[in-house]
């Protein structure tokens, strides 16, 4: 009896010794993460894997450019070594104000911009900077991560479902329901997971339907709906795919869009950690203000670096057209295979590349039965299959937020040579052949 | 009429329009920052000043290790510039692991180290790990900003006022009327501003205090009371002093104490951004996964350099030492001279050099007359009055959370060379030559 209670004692404070905050212990983790951690752990022991499954690059594949890695040398060697300004250095956000300018046709002045340590800590301090507890925050599933950045928060997340019928990208109809309650909209084009981009008329409805609202907003002084658009991919669109701007459009959007961007995806730099974000200068401001404080600052030399670098403008050009055509050919092997296969009377889809690294593939293999006689019923028994038979990794739309049972998948092929890409859609022919009806 | 009213809406709307986050809205800016900006704006105006407001280096004179910059080139030569681990580089973690252990007696393995862009985003991931809103944390005044990551958590904030009878070191006593309420304990050796650290007797009173407390929590099943332990000045002491591990003092501590750390002072590398944290591994796999989301990772180039240059232990030994000699002589200069005027019956002194980058003077020339006739009367009449006479700028205890009538400063020397020590104490001296009784 003591020792049951001195038993049950100690437990107790066990449990209780790290009782920390409510976002902590209910913080859920990123679905993306939990699936490349299963098979990291496999890779790792030996087994080959095509792994698919993450938004990132490898670099012996895809290094940054050779003129980066030479100025932040230099500025490293000019002891660029102290604290940057908390928005970052001039010389950089002179470059981007350009670079921007001159690409997108986004007109945001120097001061208008923000640096940070990647899109992550802009897309966190956007949200604080924005939203307080409790409010309502609409973002689309399949997206990344969103239900993160809601939950850290303190938010009220609501998930537009969007299908394939409309390329994974919301439209006005999805936002209808909640205009009059929402005060962020998350928007992301090109759309992680899904590859596919905002066609001008859809996006133009979209941002018509918040200046209306924010007009009326204004004259019964409440606060507005404001934008968060998360351009990370806009430099990597293929096929004649152009990035719309969203100014463009209607420019009273101007007032209630913030823009995050950075150098992660389009020049192979996750490692690099730079990004930024742009908008009105009163709410830049403030998102200075917060990020001082969290101190998610880019390392200066990089800072500089990249100022420098931007300048360069054949080089750069020169950088992504080559990356974008190397993307571009792995993203086009898969989709040809799709179509093949899709001919073949499987029940699989994938649609055309239109942006980012990611080619958004459906594969409904339910009802099919494998060698050993199981018939693949769940989303995971498709996973599981392509995974043991094929060896390819790939990410379930449901890590996104799509339902359990959409069979839609992302493929991504930073980390893949064209060879590889070429044996991954042959061993997925294969493994789809085994499979008996 | 007509006018005025639509004269009166454009005004309305445009105040609507931005219409942000009460946390955005309301946060208070750094008090130190406010000052460094008024001095910025006259230095480059043309105006020569001493400015020793900020706590940074001027790389010029206090450069980041050879070693270390050349590691980093290499580590971009190797393409090491895809996405880091959320926790940090493995090759890093392990580094820090035996830095920390040789150097100080900090016994943690590498998975208990969470790595970050600075120590900035640790320690605001360490408040959003453990503090709900509205819960309490108790911090000393002065010091650097716990103020501005209070308002940040949502949290009730509690300062405790120190004075420099202890060295400006909170006590046990100071701790007492709240150690029943509080759930997180802001603590800082060396301390900024005042360039002192705890005493071992005095900060076993307060791990003990914390420890027993925690014993009575766990038998209630309540939250305990976690410190965050500061040390980013830790490898910077000087004469004798020796930086104490506090769970040295009693084990037991080490379930709620996390520790802050980085290379931003001890390698003058506040621009490279890299800090990190270490604590129980529960509490740690917290803060890495809400770290994650914020996305305040250091560069993964920057990692693994410096994991490989700790290994260097001959060049990291040869750089502290002249590095402290360095800071040493010019926190000596200045020390000297508060002793000199000191003797000459002037209201001034100065706590001898023990850590960091800071000496803690007192400049009390209330009612004393300047050559204009002028009395001087405030803190900020003080500091005016040293700025245009000396030109010598430095930040007020207010800044850090003393009282406004606090006639002690915080003097940082990391930005001047050592003739610039000098030429200020003379016209230290000087300027309170002139003045009148």
């Amino acid at each position: 009896m003591f020792l049951y209670l001195s038993f049950k004692k100690s437990i107790l404070s066990v449990m209780a010794k790290y009782i920390l905050s409510k976002t902590a212990e209910n913080l859920i983790g990123s679905g993306i993460r939990k699936i490349s951690e299963v098979i990291d752990a496999r890779i790792e022991k030996g087994e080959k894997i095509y792994n698919f499954t993450i938004g990132d690059y490898n670099p012996k594949v895809f290094p940054i450019p050779e003129g980066l890695k030479k100025e932040i040398a230099e500025a490293y060697k000019d002891n660029q070594t102290n604290y940057p300004p908390s928005e970052g250095v001039a010389i950089l956000r002179n470059s981007i104000s350009e670079f921007i300018k001159e690409r997108g046709g986004f007109d945001y002045k120097p001061n208008e911009i923000v640096v940070g340590s990647g899109a992550r800590p802009l897309t966190y301090t956007l949200f604080k900077t924005i939203v307080d507890p409790g409010e309502m925050i609409l973002y689309p599933a399949p997206s990344w991560n969103n239900n993160c950045y809601v939950q850290l928060a303190g938010a009220n997340g609501v998930a537009m479902q969007t299908s394939a019928d409309n390329d994974y990208v919301p439209t006005k109809k999805d936002l209808l329901p909640y205009i009059k309650d929402v005060v962020l909209i998350a928007m992301n084009s090109p759309l992680n997971p899904s590859g596919t981009a905002f066609k001008k008329e859809a996006l133009k409805e979209i941002i018509d339907l918040v200046v209306e609202e924010n007009k009326l907003r204004a004259e019964q002084n409440k606060k507005p709906v404001y934008i968060f658009f998360d351009q990370i991919y806009w430099i990597l669109t293929f096929d004649g795919v152009k990035h719309i701007n969203p100014v463009d459009l209607n420019p009273s959007i101007r007032d209630y869009i913030i823009f995050v961007d950075g150098i992660s995806k389009c020049f192979a730099a996750t490692g690099v950690r730079l990004g930024w974000a742009y908008g009105p200068k009163p709410i830049m401001d403030k998102i200075k203000n917060i990020l001082a404080h969290i101190g998610a600052w880019c390392p200066k030399p990089e800072q500089v670096a990249l100022g420098k670098f931007l300048q360069k403008k054949e080089e750069v050009n020169q950088y992504f057209e080559n990356f974008k055509s190397e993307i571009e050919t792995r993203l086009k092997i898969f989709y040809n295979e799709f179509e093949y296969l899709k001919k073949e009377g499987y029940n699989v889809d994938s649609i055309s590349p239109q942006g980012a690294i990611y080619l958004t593939i459906k594969v409904d293999l339910k009802g099919m039965k494998t060698g050993s006689g199981k018939v693949l019923e769940t989303v995971d028994d498709i996973l599981a299959y392509i995974l043991d038979e094929a060896k390819i990794a790939v990410v379930p739309f449901y890590a996104f937020g799509s339902p359990n049972d959409l069979p839609w998948f992302r493929l991504s092929v930073g980390t893949c040579s064209v060879q590889d890409a070429k044996d991954a859609a042959l061993a997925l022919r294969n493994a789809l052949h085994k499979l008996k009806k």
